[in-house]
């Protein structure tokens, strides 16, 4: 599954400044291009946060992790990677246009992103992301509520208003996504009720559906929206669109891994957070798939009415890895991001963005691996 | 401020198939206004609300009163009068065409405001609506937050799904009023922090923004959609957006004026809940704009620290009605509803729309005097 390409990840150098930009031959430095294009879709997507009432317009920014509550600028770096308006701006760069073609889009994105982040916390009482507490935590779950909405009613709102022939195109776009994101949280929140082992127990297929819907879904429309509003043939913004949703897949396993057995300073989350609540993720599924003893004993783990403290989610890490949960999950991020390049390469794009959304790609996988 | 027409109530008897139906000439039944409207829209809102996820569609289903949890057909009647619906349908026929043209934005206006009471009950801990459970009360907070995402979401992949040459426009007029709706929420949340006297005090003015946000523009977006997917020109969906804008803030002081002193086989609510809960509503705001004894003793109860409980929320009830709370806001609301009227003359309608619109009108206003 794995293809020479994905074995060279590109560099994880965090931006800066001092280091002269490498040579146009070389691999795309992925922190500048996420850099470039947070870039130029930052004014807008400020202009369209300034439009909000002041109150929401605050939860929105300490969304953003441009503030601290109370509208002091943020201290730390908590910001988003952006990846989802970086796959806009590049969408269209990829159909030939200007990367500005795709800013509604870009916009309108990153705040659907954010709604759905606020939103999902509630849902899933998570009271931390990146570092920080997270909105319902720090301002109260009625106004997380009421900024969620003000989100995604500014999202549509700012790509509604979107001049250009293909506007009501995107909108459709959009609105499909939405309701899609929405279906992927229902089935995500339903799975916690599912049992571990036996006959009703969460497939890897259903699994997957969940992801593309919640994590695919988005990055697809990014790169879709993008391709769109610069111009693509229909054939090239479908493979966009395909190509974003094995991404996000991808993406979703990389982030299950980093539950399992990520650092925290590099998560925001806490350590064995997702095995501590017993979350159903895709390394945890695989591994319990098995039939070793370390599968079953991390069956019993889980099945146990206990709550799992430290020691106990620990031991559930070691287990997931010794029964191939994690090796698992890391065959099924490379098989999903090498399908989203064989997406982008059946069809014609500009190479400079082309070769940018593919670095992307393997900086995302990088991640983990 | 009050008109011949004004005064002249529509008939506000309950629809009952053995009474044969007012001859022609007469002023319209508003429930057969209504009932017909339903008819004609309930067929799409069924099967958009059909798309959803079985889960949040059983909880979309419980909003608009056509199930119990569980998934039951309604034991009770408990679906709402359908308004925005009916003003969306009027618009269009009232634009000289079918009132088939207005479906789409009659199902999006219907999605929207199911989404908001939805959000709104969770933010306002809510827990009693039409004499049943609210969503959060009966599926949970969290639950609650994705049902209402849902019917968001549907609403403008509906109205955006919707053909015609005019959809584009009425996406960016629902999304605009989308936007507005969650910024009176935020204001209308933020009026139970102010003080009840003094510098601070909430000015009727601010007060009606706020209604003319939350309320009214739903339902001048109702109208206009109607008009506008019925090819009105551009002066006349103008005219009844700001008809139903005008409607909407009666319609809240006449809500507010059934918070007071209303019956709560009526209102669905409890017993003067609304003063229970201290919540800013027009009559008690009007009632202390006063200076006697019985503004101050209402001033006095309600800055007191002390439970209201039901005794002294009945004293309360006295107080606002002894101090004019309630005729001063029954005058507001007929001063609206004139003021709609007045909207809806300077534009030419059909005939039969335009009576059926104001019987409509009459009909809101008779609620409450």
């Amino acid at each position: 599954m794995t293809s020479p390409t994905t074995a060279t990840p590109a560099p994880a150098v965090p931006p800066a400044p001092a280091v002269p930009p490498a040579p146009a031959v070389s691999v795309p430095d992925v922190p500048d291009v996420l850099g470039r294009c947070r870039a130029l879709v930052r004014p807008a997507l400020a202009d369209a946060v300034a439009q909000l009432h002041p109150w929401t317009g605050e939860m929105a920014a300490y969304a953003f992790g441009w503030c601290d509550v109370g509208g002091a600028p943020a201290s730390g770096a908590s910001e988003g990677k952006g990846v989802r308006q970086a796959l806009a701006v590049l969408g269209a760069e990829a159909a030939g246009a200007d990367g500005g073609a795709a800013v509604g889009g870009a916009v309108a994105v990153e705040l659907v992103h954010a709604f759905s982040l606020l939103h999902d916390d509630i849902m899933d009482g998570d009271g931390t992301r990146r570092q920080r507490e997270t909105v319902w935590k720090a301002y109260g779950i009625g106004p997380a509520v009421l900024a969620g909405d003000a989100l995604f009613a500014l999202a549509v709102q700012t790509l509604a208003g979107t001049p250009g022939p293909r506007t009501a195109a995107a909108v459709r776009r959009l609105c499909a996504t939405l309701a899609e994101l929405v279906r992927g949280q229902a089935e995500d929140l339903l799975l916690e009720d599912r049992p571990w082992t036996g006959p009703g127990a969460v497939r890897p297929d259903e699994y997957r559906s969940v992801a593309e819907r919640k994590t695919g879904s988005l990055l697809g429309c990014a790169a879709a929206l993008g391709g769109l509003l610069g111009g693509a043939p229909e054939e090239t913004v479908t493979a966009l669109d395909r190509a974003g949703r094995h991404l996000g897949v991808a993406f979703q396993a990389v982030d299950d891994l980093l539950g399992v057995r990520g650092d925290p300073a590099v998560t925001g989350k806490p350590v064995h957070g997702d095995l501590r609540r017993r979350k159903k993720t895709r390394p945890v599924l695989a591994a319990l798939a098995g039939d070793g003893p370390a599968a079953r004993e991390l069956a019993a783990l889980l099945d146990s009415s206990f709550r799992l403290d430290d020691a106990a989610a620990a031991r559930a890490a070691v287990l997931v890895e010794e029964a191939g949960g994690n090796a698992a999950t890391v065959e099924e991020a490379r098989s999903h991001l090498d399908a989203a390049r064989a997406c982008l390469r059946g069809v014609p794009l500009a190479r400079s963005a082309a070769r940018d959304i593919d670095a992307l790609i393997a900086f995302l996988l990088h991640r983990a691996v």
